[in-house]
C-alpha cells in the first residue's frame, strides 16, 4: 500500500477502505507517514468529505490507537456526557453530581480549556487539593463507592487523535464534520461508558456556526455510537451568549455549587435538569423525561445533589469545605463593576468575545502551554432579551492585574442594545 | 499575515491576493513555511481551483523567485517552445535547428526525463562531448553567432517551482490546471524569450488525459503569457502512440538527424514542419503558415537545417561527425527484433507502457537520481491504423542486458490488433 495512492483516491472523491484508513492512522501514530502527506489527505477529506462507513472506521481505528478504559467492573449503567464546548459551560460540575445522586454511574474523563472555551479540568483544579489523576483501580473503586469520578483522560488514550488534531490545528483542517465527529467519538468511546449524551453547541461561541451543521454533526456521532450498539443521544443548544452568568474557573465552580443549592441562573439550571432527565432515561432510571426532571428537581431541593458534589470533591482529595464557604476558592485581587452605558433591551451578549476577554484576564489559554489563573474571570448577570437601565450592573470583572482601556472598550462592545423589546434566545433547539 | 489564514481562505474557495501568494512563495523558498502547511494549501488549490488572476500572480512570483535570463543582448526575435512531454518526443533536436536555419533565434533551456517521458538534455548528452552548461555570456555569444543554443536550465532558476513540484509529487497534488500552468510558464518566462509555442500533449502517454483539459491548460498558459505581452500560442497534439519511431536517447538523436535529412518518420516530420511554421509566424519571418511550411521543407531539402544542427553540436563541444556517422553515438550491445504475433490492423501502440519499458531497459529514470543508458531503447516503426502481417517486424529492442520473459510479454501486450481497418490517429488536434 502506498500512502500517495490513498491521498489520490480521496482527492478523486473515492471512498477509502478500512485497511487504507488503518494504514494511515498506524502511520500517523508510528510517525512513519510524513505530516505533509497527512495534511494533504486531511484537506482532501475536509473538501471531499467521508462516508458514514469511513467515519465509523476512522473513529474505531483512532479509539483503538491507544488505551481504552474498561469500566465493566463498575456495577450499573455508566453514563457519559460531552459538550462540544463553549463559554461558561460548567455543566459537568453540576450535572455529574446531580444524576449521580439518582444512581447513574459517572466515570467521566474531561479536558482542558483552549482559546475562548473553558475546560472542566481547569475548573476542578481551582478547588484546593483536587486530584485529576486517578489510577484505573482508584477510578473503578470510587465510582463503585460513591457513583462518580471526574478525572483527566489518560495521556496514552487515543494518541492518533492527539497527533491528528495538532496537525489539523495548523493546517486549517479542523472544520470538517466527519473529522470532528470521529475525533470526539473516538475519545468518548475510549472512555468506556454505556451511554453518551452529546451537547452540540451552536452559535458564535461554539465550534458549529449554524443549527443545520450542528444537526449533521450530532447525527453522525449518533450513528457512530449506534453502529457499536451504544445509546447515544444529542441536544443542540445555543451558545450565542454565555451559559449561566460566570466565566472563569473558580467563579464557575461557585455557580455550579449555587445551582445545586437551587440558587443558580435559570438557563444553566434548566439545562442541567433537562440534560439530566435524558441521562436518567438513558440509564433506565425513570419512565419518561418528565419523571426524570421531577426526580432531579427534588435532588436539588433535598440537598442530595449537593452532598454528592461534596463526596466527589472529598473522594478526589479536594477541600469539600468550598461548597459551604466559597471564600476557600482562589480569590481575585480586585472586583471591578461595569455598568450599562444606556437604557435598552440587550440584543447582544457576545459569548466568543467574552470568552476571549476572560482568557486575556488569565482565565484561559491562548496556547496549550499557557498557565491558567483560577481566580479571575467575568460574571455577566444578563441574557439577551433583558431590559437594562443606564447605570445597571452589566458585568463584574474579577482580576489580578490593572485593566487597560482597550480591553474595557472591547468589553463594552461585547454588549448590544436596542430600543424595542428583544426576544430571549432558546436554550435547547432540539433533542435527537 | 498568518499562513493559516491563507490556507483557510482557499479552503473556503476565496481568491488569494497577490501579497498572500507572495507570502507563501517567499516562505517556501526560504523554507519558513512548513511543508505540512504548504501541502494543505496545495490540496485546497487542487480541489477549489485558482482564478486567472491568482494563476498569473503565482506564475510571476515563482518566476521571480530565482535567476531570470536576460536575452536582450541577442539580436532578433527569440523564440521558445515547450512540450508538456511524452514518449519519443525529440522535437527540439530537429525543430530547433530547422527554424534557426531560417533566422529564428533559439536560446533554449531544456530538462531531463523522468518516468516514462524522455528529456531533451539526456538526448543531447548521448552526443559525445556535448556540453549542456554554458555561461550566460557563452549562451548569448553562441546564439548571436549561429542562432541557436540548447542548454540545461540554471539550478538557480525558479527555485520555488523546484521545491513546490517536489512536494506536489509526494502529496497527490500534481494534477491541477493552475498549478501545472504556473509551473510550466514560470520556467518558460524565466528563460526570457519573446515568443513561446506550447505543445500540449494529450493521451495515455501524456500529462493531460483528455482534449478538454488540455485545451483549458493551453488557454491558461496563453493568458498568462498575454498578461505579459508575450506572443504565446499552443498546439494540442496526440500522445496515445509514441511520436516518431524511436524511444531512447541516442536512437532519438539518430531519428532527428534522419528527419533533417528528409528521411524521418512522417508524423514527426509533419509535426516539425507544422510547429516550425507557427514559430516562423511568431518571429514574423513569414506571411502565413503555408509560406512558413514551404520555407522549412526547403530547409530540409537543401540541407541548411542539417548544417545548423552540426553547427549547434560543434558549438557546444559535441562531435558533429555523428550527423554523418551515427555509429559514433553510443551503441547498444544487442538488437533484438520482435515480430507481430498475428495479422491485423494495429489499434493500440501504447505510448505510456512503451515509455516505461524503454525506461526499464535503462533509457530513462524511475527516480531523479537514477543514471541513464544513452544507447538503449526501442524502435517501433508502426502507427495505429497500420496493417501488419504475422511475422512482420513490430519493434527493435536495443539493449545491453538480457531480456526477461515478463518484460517481453508486456512489450507484446503494448500492441493491439483488430480484424477490420482501424483509423489512423490525428497528429495535431488544434492550434490555439
Amino acid at each position: 500500500m502506498r500512502f500517495l495512492d490513498i491521498i489520490e483516491k480521496k482527492k478523486d472523491k473515492k471512498e477509502l477502505t478500512r485497511e487504507e484508513i488503518q494504514f494511515w492512522i498506524d502511520g500517523v501514530v508510528r510517525e512513519e507517514i510524513p505530516e505533509y502527506q497527512s495534511s494533504a489527505l486531511l484537506m482532501a477529506i475536509v473538501l471531499n468529505g467521508m462516508s458514514e462507513r469511513e467515519t465509523v472506521d476512522l473513529t474505531m481505528i483512532m479509539r483503538d490507537s491507544g488505551d481504552v478504559y474498561d469500566l465493566s467492573l463498575i456495577a450499573g449503567i455508566k453514563a457519559d456526557k460531552h459538550s462540544t464546548g463553549g463559554v461558561g459551560d460548567k455543566t459537568t460540575l453540576a450535572l455529574g453530581p446531580l444524576v449521580a445522586s439518582q444512581g447513574v454511574k459517572i466515570a467521566k474523563m474531561s479536558g482542558r480549556g483552549l482559546g475562548h472555551t473553558g475546560g472542566t479540568l481547569d475548573k476542578l483544579e481551582s478547588i484546593p487539593g483536587y486530584r485529576i489523576a486517578l489510577s484505573n483501580q482508584e477510578l473503578i473503586d470510587q465510582v463503585n463507592r460513591i457513583g462518580i469520578a471526574v478525572i483527566g483522560q489518560s495521556d496514552t488514550s487515543v494518541p492518533a487523535d492527539k497527533k491528528l488534531y495538532a496537525l489539523r490545528d495548523v493546517t486549517a483542517t479542523v472544520e470538517s464534520i466527519p473529522l470532528i465527529a470521529s475525533s470526539i467519538m473516538s475519545k468518548k468511546l475510549a472512555c468506556g461508558s454505556d451511554t453518551i449524551l452529546l451537547d452540540v453547541k451552536v452559535g458564535e461561541g461554539a465550534f458549529m456556526a449554524n443549527q443545520e451543521e450542528a444537526e449533521i454533526l450530532a447525527k453522525q456521532m449518533i450513528s457512530i455510537g449506534r453502529s457499536l450498539g451504544k445509546d447515544v443521544r444529542a441536544e443542540i443548544s445555543n451558545m450565542d451568549q454565555p451559559l449561566g452568568f460566570a466565566i472563569g474557573n473558580a467563579l464557575e465552580v461557585i455557580e455550579a455549587i449555587d445551582t445545586l443549592k437551587g440558587q443558580g441562573p435559570k438557563d444553566f439550571t434548566d439545562l442541567c435538569i433537562y440534560s439530566g432527565a435524558t441521562i436518567l432515561q438513558q440509564a433506565k432510571l425513570c419512565e419518561n423525561h418528565k419523571e426524570g426532571e421531577d426526580l432531579l428537581r427534588k435532588a436539588i431541593e433535598d440537598g442530595s445533589a449537593l452532598v454528592k458534589l461534596k463526596e466527589l470533591i472529598s473522594a478526589q482529595g479536594g477541600d469539600p469545605g468550598v461548597v459551604d464557604d466559597p471564600k476557600r476558592l482562589p480569590q481575585a485581587k480586585s472586583i471591578t463593576p461595569v455598568y450599562a452605558s444606556r437604557e435598552g433591551w440587550l440584543n447582544r451578549v457576545a459569548s466568543r468575545e467574552l470568552g476571549i476577554l476572560a482568557m486575556e484576564l488569565g482565565a484561559g489559554r491562548a496556547k496549550k502551554e499557557d498557565p491558567v489563573n483560577h481566580a479571575v474571570g467575568l460574571v455577566v448577570p444578563h441574557k439577551i432579551g433583558d431590559f437594562v437601565k443606564a447605570g445597571d450592573l452589566l458585568c463584574s470583572i474579577y482580576h489580578d492585574q490593572p485593566l487597560d482601556e482597550m480591553w474595557l472598550s472591547r468589553l463594552q462592545a461585547a454588549f448590544g442594545y436596542q430600543d424595542s423589546a428583544c426576544e430571549a434566545l432558546p436554550l435547547i433547539y432540539k433533542t435527537i
